[in-house]
């Protein structure tokens, strides 16, 4: 049975986290790592400036839990060097997000950050996120996506991929067209800011907005497979060069300053 | 004149933000719009959970500057949405960082997220580190350098880039062999905590730990271009997709669930 650590941003008492705990069970020895508080936006931030406590948690019968006080990056790198210690972590798995990380998303979010962490220490680590932004999100069809997944990366055989960030549309499995392998979606977020004055008269801004897709329809992309009714996979990596500007920028080499 | 963005981790009152203005100055009129306080390690984390405050700041002579309670990634879209309204930014420098933002350390670090999110809102960024983590750095060199890049990038009449990542090392300039363009290198952090016990009892890690190099000696890298004495310049991106493995995963690929 591989050892499978399970984390999340949306803090250790989130619905997201108990579904993926359920299924990741069927798939290997769970150990729950996960934030003691909501983490969303924390991008792929780690704690150097203060100490972190950990704690063992109740809240998953029969599984190894713990509860940390840092961000969703800081509990892959408890659990691997303190935990885990001298133990193989074999899969990490990241969410179930409440709310998409497609496109851009993954950058700011905390579910991909802990699932990046770890596949930067070598570990395949698979980020799941639902539409859904709701604290009573319904995961019944993100459970049989995730152990669809699951079957195929964990027990399929194959070397698993490094990392995957895995977007599920908000519908009743019925209504799920399927799923896409594809590339990640060109937006980004026309922001807003809610402006407001506080109690002592300082005024104050409040991050809002709303997302903007710049893809075409056509295009082999998370944002427009998730319109279609199709759950996205985009496989990602934490190298990021732009490979092709690394030639046009040559005349930027020099043997002197 | 371009209007160029100046930001940072560091905070506002950081030696690096004051040398990368003083060279700024030079290629543009320059707003600054920085953290009120040192925010390393932030990732691209943003603040959605509470409401920010942005107000002048008086640290840099005959320059509108900002500083702002958020994060590095916040004051580039505040920058974007408040102050500078309907003004274009035309350039965001970020930096100049107290330490290194070579290899993955681009996707720990404040510095290359506020780059980051400047170049996702169009607006192409470069972000500067000297090889360097004390508060009393000298920027001499570094000056010196960024003058050098800024006349290229700025003033050299070609595209600019969307997004540099550029690591000085910390030598006197007769030292510096030249400028490398290239990539991102492969290393990672081998952790260690801290161990320890707080006043009450309670257990505490610290995050501490060395870098370890993962590349052959003769890659392209800026790992390697930092330890052979060049400044290297890496061009990066957002999209972290892993476009071979879309073929690779194919078999994911489904009709239904």
């Amino acid at each position: 049975m591989p050892n499978i650590l399970v984390t999340n941003d949306d803090g250790i008492t989130a619905g997201g986290i108990a579904a993926l705990v359920e299924v990741a069970r069927e798939f290997g020895t769970v150990t729950v790592v996960a934030p003691d508080s909501p983490q969303s936006a924390q991008g792929h931030a780690i704690t150097i400036s203060k100490p972190l406590m950990v704690k063992k948690s109740k809240n998953f019968e029969g599984i190894s839990a713990y509860e940390c006080d840092g961000t969703p990056a800081d509990c892959v790198k408890m659990a691997k060097h303190i935990l885990f210690k001298n133990d193989k972590i074999d899969f990490c798995l990241s969410g179930i997000n409440h709310g998409s990380n497609a496109s851009i998303n993954i950058i700011y979010s905390g579910t991909m950050s802990a699932a990046m962490e770890a596949s930067i220490e070598g570990i395949p680590s698979i980020g799941f996120s639902l539409q859904d932004f709701s604290a009573d999100a319904d995961f019944t069809t993100s459970k049989t996506i995730v152990r669809q997944i699951l079957s195929d990366v964990i027990s399929g055989g194959d070397p698993p991929p490094s990392l995957l960030n895995v977007n599920i549309p908000n519908l009743p499995l019925k209504e799920i067209k399927g799923i896409k392998v594809c590339r990640q979606g060109n937006g980004r977020w026309k922001e807003d800011f809610q402006k407001g004055t506080d109690p002592r008269g300082q005024e104050y801004y409040w991050l809002a907005g709303e997302f903007h897709v710049d893809d075409d329809p056509s295009a082999n992309t998370d944002l427009n497979a998730l319109q279609d009714g199709y759950v996205s996979i985009v496989p990602s990596m934490h190298d990021l060069t732009d490979f092709p500007m690394i030639d046009k920028l040559s005349h930027l080499n020099s043997e002197s300053v």
